[in-house]
């Protein structure tokens, strides 16, 4: 059975790490959703918008295949650039389509756990003040619609970088923010909160860059498995990467990467056919 | 009100066209769904697959924004490649999918059309003796269970590259689905049939190259407008593309290209900053 996480919350949760700033993610055991199905993932995996890229759910997936190596996992992807908390109130569009996502991948997957990270269209005006309320509203209403009472929920905060150039000098009240969802995931039952300290942007100034996605995306997983908040960047992130990145990929997965070079017409059919019986000969 | 439109079928609807190989489409009047919810339309518009590219919708939707300058088309992204009718059938995931797809856009727009393209799948094994019976029982409850029961629905044929070579030389009897196809439209009404006569194929011998997908969506649009079958090329292909690739930008629109140029890392906030004061200021 796999093992399913949603994906909640605005462009950072998407993702928009530069594609070709760290190494592709290729295991056959990591699947995205797609028009209600299972497919194997390849980033971007939350197609929200033409920019979409890397996102924490990559290394977070790849983290938990490598400490599971009997189980599938399954990530739904229903992030959605540039949205604010009260977007995502109960019975709001996205909201229902994430219920919506959620419940086609339920009908062959156990929900495992919901990865939240939001609060950067909440970072002005005040909206700190009342960000606690909203989100544990919504947070109850997924886990009763979806019937996952105890359901971990993994808070990523803000990045330190926001509040001071291009796109994030709006975020001026970030860190407010980050202390309403370090206080929520204190405090409401199997929530965990995963810091984003050190964690770097983009030139935009708002959305985090590929390598820092990585790492957030252990730091998720770390929280997740150890049931317990991730307050300072893990000792060990580089080498996690890099343990990950040289696992020995299997037949399908070479294939994979063949068939989709082939399908964006990189080969000729003929050395399509000579890799591909190159590897199932090997 | 938009005027939204269904992409039902498997990877040549979903489009598979190289993304280099024709001009992009960037118009303001042109939506897609995501999340539930209307974004400004950038290809690939179906991310069915990572090798998702050029879409008959495209041009489809260019087309059809000029011949109604006064209102906003839709699209709706669930087509999915490599699926057989059988996999469309009543109640199937893709079939459930693409009902809630649409009935989340059919809450602020108007459904006025479905695309359909498949059969690539069905064209071996003597498919083709029960494909019209199977498609009548999908397009009466799709029109069943979104009450639309006049609604138009523009069925491509299949491509006389099938059956040669690559991924394509399977398909050994796409033209008996084709004539399948035709006399499903010919009979049912509200139905067209919309011919791929000269229409060529990526490398891979299977996926419709991307000005075949751009000539393709020209003639849906022609026999939506026209509510007719257009069984031969039209005469004014090359010179309606040329048309709408010509069409002025809106100050919208150009903004647009810049934001996503910045937001892929492609140019400095300041000379983003620069380019949106210049744009503005003309």
């Amino acid at each position: 059975m796999v093992k399913s996480f949603l994906m909640l919350g605005q462009s950072n949760m998407a993702g928009r790490g530069f594609i070709n700033e760290v190494p592709p993610i290729y295991n056959e055991r990591i699947k995205m959703l797609r028009n209600g199905r299972w497919q194997i993932m390849t980033e971007p995996i939350n197609y929200d918008r033409p920019v979409a890229g890397i996102s924490l759910a990559g290394s977070f997936a790849d983290e938990w295949s490598r400490q599971n190596q009997e189980n599938i996992i399954g990530l739904i992807p229903c992030a959605e650039g540039g949205s604010s908390l009260d977007e995502w109130s109960v019975d709001s569009v996205l909201f229902r389509h994430a219920i919506s996502q959620a419940k086609f991948a339920m009908q062959d997957s156990e929900l495992s756990g919901i990865l939240w990270h939001q609060g950067e269209s909440d970072s002005y005006n005040g909206n700190y003040k009342i960000y606690y309320k909203k989100l544990l509203l919504i947070i109850e209403a997924i886990r009763r619609e979806l019937n996952v009472p105890d359901i971990p929920v993994i808070i990523g905060g803000l990045g330190d970088f926001l509040g001071k150039e291009g796109f994030g000098k709006g975020c001026t009240e970030y860190h407010l923010i980050n202390q309403e969802l370090e206080k929520f995931a204190f405090e409401q039952d199997n929530c965990y909160f995963v810091t984003a300290e050190a964690l770097t942007s983009n030139p935009d100034g708002i959305h985090m860059d590929a390598i820092s996605q990585r790492k957030f995306g252990l730091r998720y997983f770390e929280a997740f498995s150890k049931k317990q908040h991730v307050l300072k960047p893990l000792v060990n992130e580089d080498e996690l990467l890099d343990l990950n990145y040289s696992r020995t990929h299997t037949k399908s997965e070479k294939i994979y990467m063949q068939s989709m070079d082939f399908a964006l017409g990189k080969m000729s059919y003929d050395e399509f056919i000579y890799q591909v019986t190159r590897i199932n000969n090997n």
